[in-house]
């Protein structure tokens, strides 16, 4: 079996190759070629283990992480486990991954298909809000999709803004970094907006003339009682895509556009409809995207990982 | 995270030891100290692959195993996987367990309640039907818990019977181990009888008189499509004990003897009853108890030899 660390993991492959990897897991589910059920959910005191298997042609594997809200206050990822991977014909384990490394670049290149699919094709600069680890994975997986000159950064603090720079510096160098002093500004200066917060109200002013015909992902609000982005963009948009059916059920920014009647069922479509050129987007208008993440998407991005680090030498080869 | 290979596990606990640890998950469900949803089935082609996930006051873990039924003919082992093991505080990952290794131990554990609690103290042989891996774990077990000096054994080869004897010869010193011509052989020589098989029809007799005042376990059938014991025995001891409840859904022993009327729902009962003292036994009748295995059990064994791997510095650290 072998070991996959951290280390081996980032930037094992390109951004354009991960988001290749996401796109042929959601033509694997639109042909029926994939089995992924429900993910379960163990949970104990505050805290969750999910566990999210998925079978498909390359191989089959499951996620294992623990979400532990606790460990902000000890100064630990409050999210942490691993990817194994199994030989799909004798079922026998082939790898374990850090999940962390793996988690970070399969949610930056899902994020990725909003941009690719649901903004113009010159888009030159993007804004990012909440400049966490997964913030700065949007900024860099976008610059991969479009050709970015600036990325504007609306950050709870300077601490933040610096690492968030420093990551997005090392991944995509060349890009102009900036700090936007409030949300307003940040608007003012990009038509292409991705929300990574955790924030349970609204993160953007609830104005129209401010957000009409620009683009929004959201890729944090994951629960039923979190909404990231303000109504007004889901009532321009007057449709929404999503990366997995669960965002219906997931996350508050579908479960409140749905239940205020903002949006009917039928407006909220999967994106893996632009990946197959079955649906047309007019990239002019207010567009809007969400995601919540899939056990496919963990699957087709591990694999592509491990492949990698075979061809490389890289990892631990352990004995079971 | 500490990785422990079927070399590091097999032995490292003793039978005692590992019997205690499943006695102590069964107070643990008992008091409700524990949580552990009902297991999750990943299909494709004729395989599955189930997660497990258990929490207890003691820790956090999941069991993934692959059942292909393929791999029999390319001379694989038809079950394969790993236990991740993580800290009940952080929920970070603490080790990674060979699946096999762990599963031997934890049902020749399981199984040994049997003979622990319903069957005379002063037994003194057994017969094993069914001589495959887990045959052999049964008799290893029920050695350390009744004074067994004679081993008897009905083997489909003796190929089978040669490896049988071989493992129980290791690991249980100084027994006798007798192959048995026919069933009915093995039913002469001794009252208490363990089938690990995986027929789907009765493997004894379903004579009364052949079978009555004597004990019974079945470790097999683990689908509602099989069943290893006769009527008979189920009429004869008017009660069931189970090792978990998802017995009455998984196992066809328990599901038909239900369906037939032989026994009530009220009438099937966890061996938890008898290790918590509950619930006295009349031994000098016939007795039946039936193991399907449980999360709970692996979690509990397997922080045991966890335990026991860091107390003697065994098994392979390797960073994620």
């Amino acid at each position: 079996m072998l070991v996959l660390a951290e280390r081996d993991l980032t930037g094992l492959i390109s951004p354009l190759e991960t988001i290749a990897a996401v796109e042929a897991a959601l033509r694997a589910q639109a042909s029926g070629a994939l089995a992924a059920p429900q993910r379960l959910h163990l949970d104990w005191d505050d805290n969750s283990l999910l566990t999210m298997p998925a079978a498909a042609a390359g191989g089959v594997g499951v996620k294992v992480v623990s979400v532990v809200p606790g460990n902000k206050d000890r100064h630990l990822p409050v999210t942490s486990g691993v990817m194994i991977l199994n030989d799909r014909n004798t079922g026998a384990p082939l790898a374990l991954l850090n999940a962390a490394a793996l988690t970070a670049q399969r949610t930056g290149a899902v994020g990725a298909l909003g941009a690719k699919y649901l903004s113009p094709a010159q888009t030159a600069s993007v804004g990012i809000i909440g400049c966490g680890v997964q913030g700065a994975w949007q900024a860099i997986y976008t610059c991969a999709v479009r050709p970015i000159e600036e990325v504007f950064a609306y950050a709870r603090s300077q601490a933040a803004f610096d690492r968030f720079a420093a990551t997005v510096g090392r991944h995509a160098p060349g890009v102009r970094i900036t700090a936007c002093g409030s949300v307003r500004a940040l608007l003012d200066r990009t038509d292409l907006v991705i929300a990574a917060t955790t924030s349970t109200e609204p993160v953007l002013p609830d104005e129209p003339a401010l957000l009409q015909n620009k683009h929004f992902i959201s890729v944090g609000s994951f629960r039923p009682a979190m909404q990231e982005l303000p109504d007004s963009i889901y009532r321009l948009a007057g449709s929404l895509a999503v990366d997995s059916e669960h965002a219906r059920h997931e996350a508050g920014d579908v479960i409140n556009a749905l239940r205020r009647n903002i949006l009917s069922d039928g407006n909220v479509f999967s994106i893996a409809e632009c990946v197959t050129g079955e649906r047309d987007i007019d990239v002019a208008r207010t567009t809007v995207y969400k995601t919540v993440g899939s056990a496919i998407y963990d699957l087709f991005v591990a694999f592509e990982l491990y492949a990698a680090a075979r061809r490389r030498g890289l990892g631990r080869e352990v004995t079971l």
